[in-house]
């Protein structure tokens, strides 16, 4: 376990502004409080108020014009959740350039969890793609997707030539697929997901698990999402 | 702004082992390993994870038996979101008892976001319900639910007489309702929040808003739910 810590002010102010720009009190291409107005709000001093926007700046969060302040690049990504779950189609469609981050891809035995998600026996061999999801080369959620190693031989280099999961899929013959579940929760970000995130230790991720079948119904990928919840809004419309 | 402050021990153990029951590691009915295997695990005296324990029976997660250890005593609640969300039918469905405990109920003019939500004009008048979600006595959830005042006269009284939205709302002539969107996002709990939850500040809370319209589409109500992550799981499960 962690020791505990004392949290910087400036990370708390930090904190702050994000829980203002996910509430959308700052939306995109507003211009901030100058940073006199945000030392007197927070009772602290300007180093400690710029400090704290100079890591939303380096987060993507916010923008410095020169001269002209501090201005919000970036609110929540919608993010739709149905039948249809592709990562690459909806950052497209929220305006925004797709990719995926390989962290690293593994060969290991189903979990009873993971074997039940997926229909296989105990124990049955896994291909684990452990990676990040960006949106305009920023980091919005992490992924661990695991595919049954045997109905899918030579996932693992697909995946590794891909990066893709729709992509990789295809070339292991699954033509389609779709979400026939998918279970939400939250979470506090552990040091190592916040560091790949760019976001803190403590912070809200909103996290999904989903099990996605081919045409027949066969299970093909059980996957688990990590997303920053100051980027990104799940959205769930319902079907008339 | 809160302070900066250390987290006390017991709490990270507390914190650990609550996100262990809601990954599932332990599940309802499980015996937790002893006092001295969790002062182990942890490197810390068996007083330390007494106090830990001791604030998570408490809470409803754990329940000791005399002589026989800690057992779980409850896995988080499954809470489907679709077209007809009741918070009452669904609590029943997980085999507890739901309860609405009422914190207060307001009248004020709307928010640019609520009236837009509800498509009324700026300002116009809402009766707002803030209260605990309970599943068997056991807080899960804080809510705010925004209603229209004009549309809806006599909504505060029946509110307060019934507690339940599906009961008040009928009492005002709104014999169904359907759910048409849901955002889903995460938060950290502060501490009044981590107050009424009976968890701590800084644990991970679901984050949800949605609209419910009547029979002809017309918005009747604009709510916010905050639930207890390690009590609620949403499901969605995709329509054919």
């Amino acid at each position: 376990m962690t020791a505990p810590r004392k949290t910087p002010i400036w990370k708390e102010i930090s904190r702050a502004l994000r829980a203002d720009i996910a509430e959308k009190i700052y939306t995109e291409g507003d211009k901030l409080p100058t940073e006199a107005e945000l030392a007197a709000r927070f009772g602290v001093n300007r180093h400690t108020v710029r400090h704290a926007l100079k890591s939303l700046i380096e987060d993507g969060l916010l923008r410095s014009r020169r001269g002209a302040g501090v201005y919000v690049t970036a609110a929540p990504t919608d993010y739709p959740i149905g039948r249809r779950v592709r990562f690459h189609q909806n950052v497209l469609a929220g305006g925004q350039t797709p990719q995926k981050r390989i962290l690293h891809i593994d060969h290991r035995p189903a979990s009873d969890g993971e074997a039940q998600a997926l229909k296989l026996p105990l124990r049955a061999p896994l291909v684990v793609y452990h990676g990040i999801s960006l949106a305009d080369d920023h980091p919005i959620a992490l992924f661990s997707s695991h595919f049954p190693a045997e109905l899918l031989p030579g996932m693992a280099d697909a995946l590794r030539e891909t990066s893709g999961v729709t992509e990789a899929l295809k070339r292991c013959g699954v033509s389609d697929y779709t979400r026939i579940s998918t279970r939400i929760s939250a979470r506090i970000a552990t040091a190592t997901q916040a560091n790949h995130l760019h976001t803190q230790e403590g912070a809200a991720l909103i996290y999904t698990t989903g099990v996605n079948v081919d045409p027949d119904g066969t299970p093909v990928e059980f996957g688990q999402t990590w997303f920053a919840a100051d980027r990104v809004t799940l959205t769930f419309d319902s079907p008339d």
